[in-house]
């Protein structure tokens, strides 16, 4: 292939730190981005080659982007997929993943159900229209996470539910378009991010996720868990990603439950939070793969350089607020510490403002448990809080 | 410190692929670039925040520049000393280097005679103003290299002269505001990224440089030489940077000699060719250091990964023509081999259009030359001539 500048554009859904981090991907390898996202101003805007400021389902911003562009994707689940048909339809630009595998994820009764219909381990589930559907799920199942249907993320639009007495409240606050899981003992968490290439599928190391309020915290790579437990991931991952159409990077989330099973949490058809380490700790990054799938480009190697740690720089305040992070310096002295900014204006409760990755490599540190309390111990001399005993 | 968004902005004079990998490097820190550079479009533009248009040494856009940026800095020598000057004294705005630092460094005579007051070792060298001058410099010093003392580079405005017949198509070439320099008998050529930080000042591993025709093709890093010259050019490195007045990355080309010296041959005070490779081969590049460096932040480490070669894509066209790289899967499936495409629009002769760099984790190859070999292989799988043969 020949590759000339101005080299091809990529068109985004989205432009928050996704958006971002892959243009820092794509500058390198000639691919310029122009990103569709409703906030003038969002994180991937400064170094992107144009936004369009438009909500992510708009049909004519969508269109428009589809003209801008060689090849369209998105870094945000809340394209419409109708209108991202229409416009490779009127356009005849590529559009990876493909729209059908956005509408199976946007809904996730109609995720879980394809997977279930390929056979893929999850959670039991049941549909959840009203009180009575969640009555009778909590009798079949136990507690249970109810969950809208759709647009939910970072835990919002998930509400637990062990006992009838809270099933009025928990509808009223999700809503009667929802579904209930059982509500898993796991042992850890897990992730693996998948690259569906033009002609190959490639899986990078199993990462453990750290959640706490259903808010990803920390990751480590590789998984602290059993290799047997990994190659079980893998496995169910290679089947989510045969079940998926369309070219592009997918983060699944998985359970490991405390008798040894692995199943499916969720699915993103985008790079992930849980893949950011991948930017130091691996050979090439998430995003990189993601710019090289979409393009129909040969994925790259999926190797990784050694255990990794990545912990999520939270919005640690109590109300809105300007974004100002104190104690940076602490960050940018720490030795294989690197950190990665997102641009927002604005800290809000728990918003994900940027992240630290620790390497191996960098810091001399090899033991996963001590390369994670010395990332810890690196946030938690950060704040978002302007408290004036933080250096 | 703190940090916030929208981030400091870094004013660059020039933006051509330097000022396109500092950008790469700054916006994971938060940190936005305006560039200053004549030509529209130029390779650091589609990531820049904005460019300003504007000849390098213009006034009026130095302060505009100076306006819109919280520091400045350069990425190539032509920016006009006393229009930063001024902007500095007008503005407020801190320029690093210091643009003392710049005008020596723009005079190849003066910046010799600054080496050599010092007591840094160098080749011998004549001020050049005549044709006599320079048959006098060949009488003393045997065969010389001609330079133009301003504005070269590349190899452009240098000519060897061997013999008094060649003196006045040498002149004539070069006019007689110049320089005549010992021709060195030389091992090979060496080259130290150093960093002058706001506390510390740091050097990468030394780097062997590779030239044809005084234009660089390949770097090897750690250098192939005995740890007595490397320690020899550290310590030349460390000399140099101390006469250099103000913060930021250093390039330093060196000659180790036939006879076992390490001579300087030529300084930028900015991020350099020969340290392109500390983008992968390092846990930190060259162009994070420089950001944090001109900001006055803490530097990182300045460890490298392991050995790392680099290959410049040079224009191999005989006339100009649109930039068009054909062959480029190769480089994409290659394992460990990383590319980066400057995004020029024209191909010229020898123009440098892009790099690649492969290091020993991602290819297993750990042996310096079989590494140099597999990168070369690399290379000339790809060319801009619109060859059919290549793929």
């Amino acid at each position: 292939m020949d590759l000339s500048s101005p080299g091809p554009t990529l068109g985004v859904i989205g432009g928050g730190q996704l958006g971002r981090m892959l243009a820092e991907a794509a500058t390198p390898l000639g691919v310029e981005l122009v990103v569709l996202d409703p906030t003038p101003g969002c994180p991937a805007s400064s170094i992107a080659r144009d936004q369009i400021v438009a909500d992510f389902a708009d049909s004519a911003g969508t269109t428009q982007l589809g003209d801008r562009a060689d090849a369209l994707t998105l870094e945000i689940e809340l394209g419409d997929p109708d209108a991202l048909k229409q416009t490779s339809a009127t356009t005849g630009v590529s559009i990876q993943p493909q729209p059908e595998t956005l509408r199976t994820i946007q809904d996730k009764l109609v995720q879980k159900q394809t997977l279930t219909d390929a056979g893929i381990p999850v959670p039991e589930f049941r549909q959840i229209d009203s009180k009575a559907d969640l009555d009778a799920a909590l009798a079949a199942l136990g507690p249970v996470m109810l969950k809208d249907r759709t647009g939910g993320y970072d835990g919002r639009g998930n509400r637990p539910v062990t006992d009838t007495s809270e099933v009025s409240a928990a509808i009223s606050a999700i809503g009667n378009n929802a579904m209930a899981e059982q509500l898993i003992d796991f042992t850890r968490e897990l992730s693996v991010i998948g690259v569906k290439g033009p002609e190959t599928t490639k899986l990078f190391p199993v990462t453990e996720t750290i959640h706490r309020d259903e808010i990803l915290r920390e990751t480590v790579t590789p998984a602290r868990t059993s290799e047997q437990i990994r190659e079980q991931a893998r496995s169910v991952a290679m089947d989510v990603l045969a079940e998926m159409d369309g070219r592009g990077v997918y983060g699944i989330e998985l359970f490991e439950t405390d008798d040894g099973r692995v199943l499916v949490n969720e699915i993103a058809p985008r790079p992930h939070n849980s893949g950011h380490w991948t930017i130091e700790g691996a050979t090439y990054s998430q995003f990189e793969q993601h710019v090289r799938a979409v393009l129909g480009w040969p994925l790259a190697s999926v190797d990784h350089r050694g255990p990794t740690v990545m912990v999520n720089l939270l919005g640690d305040v109590e109300t809105d607020q300007r974004a100002t992070l104190h104690g940076t310096t602490e960050i940018l002295n720490a030795d294989g510490a690197h950190l990665h900014w997102y641009g927002k204006r604005e800290a809000r409760p728990l918003r994900k403002l940027g992240h630290v990755t620790v390497t191996a490599d960098g810091t001399g540190i090899t033991d996963p448990d001590e390369l994670l309390a010395y990332a810890r111990d690196l946030r938690d001399r950060t704040t978002f809080n302007p408290d004036p005993n933080v250096s």
